[in-house]
Order: C-alpha cells, then structure tokens, then sequence
C-alpha cells in the first residue's frame, strides 16, 4: 500500500445555513480544499453522508455533487454510517490512494439538516428501528441511557458531564467556523432544559448545515500540492451490537475501542504519543466514554477528564479544540471529515488561538448512532 | 495491488418477500455465500443499499447487518448510488482486498421495498430533486423521454422496445430467483398498461425485495475456498450530468460508455472478447441504449439487437440470461451484486438451461437513477 496524505481542506461555517441548498454546502467546501492545493481536477471522490434521502428527499448524492462540482465524469461515491460517515468516507479515499486506484481524491462530508425534515425522527433511523425505535426512544433517550450506567457503575455526576461543555464551548468560541460561538458557565449547561435526563440541552449536539471536504494524494506526490503535508498513518474501523439490549455494559463503546485498537496497532501510535483528539462527543457522556475508550483515560475516569482540565487548551491531551459537536455544530454526514480538517490545521500550526503547541501526532473518532460503528484515523505531520 | 476473485455467492429470492425484514434478506444472501465458501468469518463488508430511511426507516445499515450475521466488530460500510449500489459496494470490496487492507471480504447488495412506502417517490430522490423532481417527473416519465430520443434519432419502434422484455421474460422463466417466471409476448407487452409513452407496464422492472451476496480473497488465497474462483479482471466507475436537460444528447448513457471504456482499459478486454453479460435493464429503452454504449451494438443499432437475437441466449452476446431487472426482479440495492452472481454461475457452467456455452469472460454494467452513475466489472475465468 502506498503511504496517503492530506494536502488540502476546505470547510463551510456550520449552522442554520438557510441560504445554502445539500448541493451549494458541498460544492463550497469542495471548491476550497481544491483551491488550498491549486488543483483542478480530481481522480476519485467520496461522499460522507447520513440521510440526503430523509433529510431533503435526496439520495445518489456523489453523482449529482460531481456534477455540481463540474466534475461528472469522474467516479463519485456516497457513503453512509450515520454520524459516522464522514469518518467511513475518509476510510474510502484513504483506500482508493492507498491502493494505486487513484491519484488525487477528494473526500468529503455534506449534511442539510435544517430544511423542515423531522430531525429527532430522521436520526433515530441510526438506531435500530425494530428493538429501538418502534418503541418510542430516540437519540437523546438512548445517550441518556449510557450516561446512567456510567453514573451507576462510576460515580459519574451532573456536574462532570456539564464540565465537558463548558470545554467544548470554550474552544468553540475560538473558532470562526463553529456554530455557537459563545463560552458558557457550569450553572448555564446544568440548568438549560432538561431533554433526557440526565442530559440538559447544553449537553446535546445541535441540528446543524455543513460541509467538509478533504484533498489525498500518495505521499511522494504530496509536495505537488502543499509543503506541509499530514500523512495519515494509521486507520481502524469497528462495530458492535446495534441495540443498546444487546450489550454487555452500556457504559462502554465496543466499536470505539476496536477501532482504536486497530488504528493503533496499524500506526504503531500509543494513546500517550497523541498529542491532540477530535472526539466524537454527540451528547456530553459520549465524550467521556469515548476517551476512555481511546485510552486517554482509564474506565471510569474519563468523567474528570474536562473538570481538571486534562483534555483542555493546555492540558495533557487536548481533546476538541475545535469546539467539538457541541459548540462547533454537528452536520452528521459532515463531522468525520471536519474532525480531520482541525487535526490537519492543529499538525501544520495552522490552529490560530487554539493551537496545540508542538503537536505533530493526532488522532480523529467518529462514531455512528449510539456507537455501533466508529471509525479512528491517526495523522502525523511530516 | 492484489488479484482479486470472487469465491462464494449466495442470493434471495427476488419478488414480493412479505415474510422477511430487509435484515433478514441480507443475512439469509451472506448465509448462502459464506456457506458456498466454507467461511465463517470475514474481515470486512461492503453494503450496496439505496434507501433503507425512505423505505423502512433504517439508515446506519451496515453495522446492523454485521450484528445480526453474528460478526458484530467487523469493519462494516454501506454504499449508496442509487440502483447502482451494489456495483458500487463490489467495487470498493474490490479495493480493499486489492490494497491489501482485507483479505476476506463480503459485498451485498439489499434493498425491502414492498413494506408500505411510496417507492415511486422515493425513487424519484435518485433524480435531480431541485431541477426534476420538484416539478413532478418520476422515473418512468424520465426514461420515457430518453425513448422518445432514441425513436427520434434511430427509427427505433414501440416494438423493439417489447422485443426486450420478450427475451428477459424468456430468460427469468429459467431462474429459480426470479420474480416472474413466465414468457410473454410481443403482444402482450405492447398491450399492457401504458405507464409514461412510449414504455408500457411490461417494459418496467418491477418493485423488488430481495438480497445478494458475494465473497471475495486475494487470487492467491482463492484455492481455499474453492476450485473454481472467478477473477474480476477490471473495473470502471464514471458519472454524468444528473439532470436530462444537461446532456448533450437523450439518447445516449455517457457514464456507462465512460465506465467501460475504464472497465475495458483496465481488464485489456474489447466488447468482442465478452461472452456474456448483465445490463442494467431498469425499462427496456435502458438496455437498448446501454449495449450500445458498452460497445455490443453500434450507435442507433441496439434496438434490433433482441428482436434479431444477437442479444437471446445462444445469440452472438447473451445479455440478461437472469432474466435482467425486468424479469428476475430489481430490488436496487441489490441488483449490482445479483447482476455478478450471474456472472459468476455463468462463467463456472453452473447456469443450468440459462448456461452460455463456452462462456469464460462476463461483463456486469449496473446504473444510477437516469444513468448520472454506472459501475461495469469485467470478470474471467480462471
């Protein structure tokens, strides 16, 4: 397999985005990763994207994005692993270089959630529809579910949770991209509506628009296209059991510590070589699952990785300088691919105020539904 | 990269499947082809599927479909372009066995579209929803008109159009899978419902359920798993213009022709090489405009080929020996992977009364929506 690179990256702002179609998102953050690279043309292109079809009754998405692109003709694929798939996209495009299939490919994330679709309804598709949803629950539930066990089995408290907020919106605020652009206090998250306890709103990732979208190249072809490359050196990618019935303990993610693993093992990269994470933190609990899961913390502990300040600007791991979902917004199809792009600005010095100051390893999760599915890549700057 | 074979296959029934679940029908298809290999686990899984959120409500299929398979913690991704989503998902298990990722790979298509949504509509989303949809055509009424330019252009009459559903109707009443296993006449075809002018009820596929599935290994592992692997020997992917009116040309299908013409430099093969092969027959005006764009029949002569045999079973190119969509069935996720099952039974002589003596080389050409997307596959013989 050849070694892959990133060489370019463009995104949207994330937010209500009402003046900005499926298309127009995608084709804006497409036209920028192009122009970051002074390309023109590419050879292949992935499309990250959760529910084009529910969301505003469109699905074969890639065809109709490399038209829109002015690029039909080329092969075009749309990928979907609901919040997962940006991630999975970025897998495929690694693949496509890797491989020799392809040259330059592009990869991107796309989700218009804000169009009069039923959201909560339109997401819980992610979970499983006969065991789960015909029964009334929906995402909030399902997270809310994970955040009891943690609490029963570790101690977890209100407060812990809310402490990942505070965090997320802390870096948000320094990024001109993010949808929510304002810090909030530890009272702020705890008294916000309660959604499913014990998950206030300001707990809960917010229906977004957004794009994302990333250039690949082999390695040996990168310095056509930038003088600042990020390799991407090592990927993995898990399931586990869809309903939340059929697990062993809800206060862990199977498919995330899987993929970790394999990412790990692929890049030999250890847990404490990563110098900064874009976790993917849907609800305040999946964070600290997930960081448990990547090893940033060990089981139970990971509740007070935002309260001392661990997985903050400035701490051991930084985890979500980007703001996250919670603050930055979490167009679904979009994220993976997003979380990709803050780890590339993060490894070039590129991040401005939210800087991680010597990082040259990091690492992305992304995570599908109530983590059936998780995807881990691990980039390095060259 | 890798050789890659496939080396096991296994396929539902197509048709009205009242008793099985769409999760069901994939995992009776992966059953079957895993059984026909002797293995019991794979180290990845593509899932070509165009609309499980529109049709039951269940997005994030493929870690869904590894858990009830019972192989909860493989890589799992599901592929979306339309009806051609198992082409697609063959091509990237293609990839990943190719690149070295994976050794063994499932790939299947699924697709339950008789449980009470609005197929029409929710078809009509793999069309242009700003430019076509919003204005009311649905896919009938889109490939009315590209008749309409064929017979414009080439002479071609309402009865060449029914001498196509003539020979798959000939050919499905010989599988077992097949939805309709019954001949028709010209005249019963000329004579049935008029749908969108020129295209009658009997010139449509039909609304199917149903699953396929094929296993793939690196050539060099194949022996392993059976004696008689058949080799994908090139792949092409391409794209078009969404829209009908931003072609060039109604008449003609540029992703296919750009997409075997890829197939063709890939695999060194030329159209004359192909002894059989599987074309996207979606209405029969596609099959006439898709042999001609793979180079079986020069421009504006398609339409004489099922009416003078070249195209019958013992013709000079057997096409749509299943019975094709129209009459095997089109349950369009699934259709790209049934489409290589064929192939695959063709070229290993177990094609019963359907076998195409002597046949080594096979040729699938699945499509997206009005053809802005295609995938062909070129397989041999080993």
């Amino acid at each position: 397999m050849r070694d892959v690179a990133i060489v370019g990256a463009g995104m949207t702002r994330f937010g209500e985005l009402w003046e900005s179609s499926l298309r127009d998102l995608f084709v804006d953050a497409a036209v920028e990763a192009l122009g970051s690279a002074g390309a023109d043309h590419v050879d292949d292109l992935y499309v990250g994207n959760m529910s084009g079809g529910q969301f505003v009754g469109q699905e074969h998405l890639a065809p109709l994005m490399a038209d829109h692109l002015g690029m039909a003709g080329i092969p075009a694929t749309r990928v979907e692993s609901a919040c997962a798939s940006g991630g999975a996209a970025l897998r495929l495009g690694y693949m496509s270089v890797a491989s020799g299939m392809a040259d330059l490919v592009l990869v991107a994330g796309v989700e218009k959630m804000n169009d009069g679709a039923d959201v909560t309804n339109v997401l819980a598709s992610a979970a499983d529809q006969e065991t789960e949803v015909y029964y009334g629950i929906t995402f909030p539930g399902l997270y809310a579910m994970i955040a009891r066990a943690h609490m029963a089995k570790y101690g977890t408290t209100p407060e812990d949770l809310a402490w990942v907020s505070v965090k997320a919106h802390r870096n948000g605020a320094m990024n001109a991209k993010a949808q929510f652009r304002r810090e909030v206090t530890v009272e702020d998250v705890m008294n916000s509506t309660m959604v499913a306890d014990p998950l206030t709103l300001l707990e809960c990732s917010p229906v977004s628009d957004g794009a994302a979208a990333v250039l690949l190249a082999p390695m040996d072809q990168a310095s056509k296209y930038t003088d600042r490359p990020v390799r991407i050196r090592g990927i993995g990618q898990a399931t586990s059991s869809m309903a939340l019935a059929d697990r062993k303990d809800l206060s862990k993610l199977d498919a995330v510590a899987l993929a970790a693993e394999r990412a790990y093992k692929a890049s030999g990269i250890t847990p404490r070589d990563v110098h900064v994470a874009e976790v993917h933190d849907c609800f305040a609990i999946a964070e600290i699952c997930c960081i448990e899961a990547l090893g940033f913390a060990s089981e139970g502990e990971g509740k007070n990785a935002a309260r001392s300040g661990m997985t903050a600007l400035g701490g051991e791991i930084p985890v979500n300088t980007s703001g996250g979902l919670k603050s930055k917004g979490h167009p679904v199809g979009a994220s993976g691919v997003a979380q990709a792009i803050e780890i590339f600005e993060q490894l070039r010095g590129e991040a401005g105020e939210r800087q991680v100051e010597g990082a040259h390893i990091g690492l992305t999760q992304n995570m599908g539904g109530s983590g059936a599915s998780s995807v881990v890549h691990i980039f390095e700057r060259v």
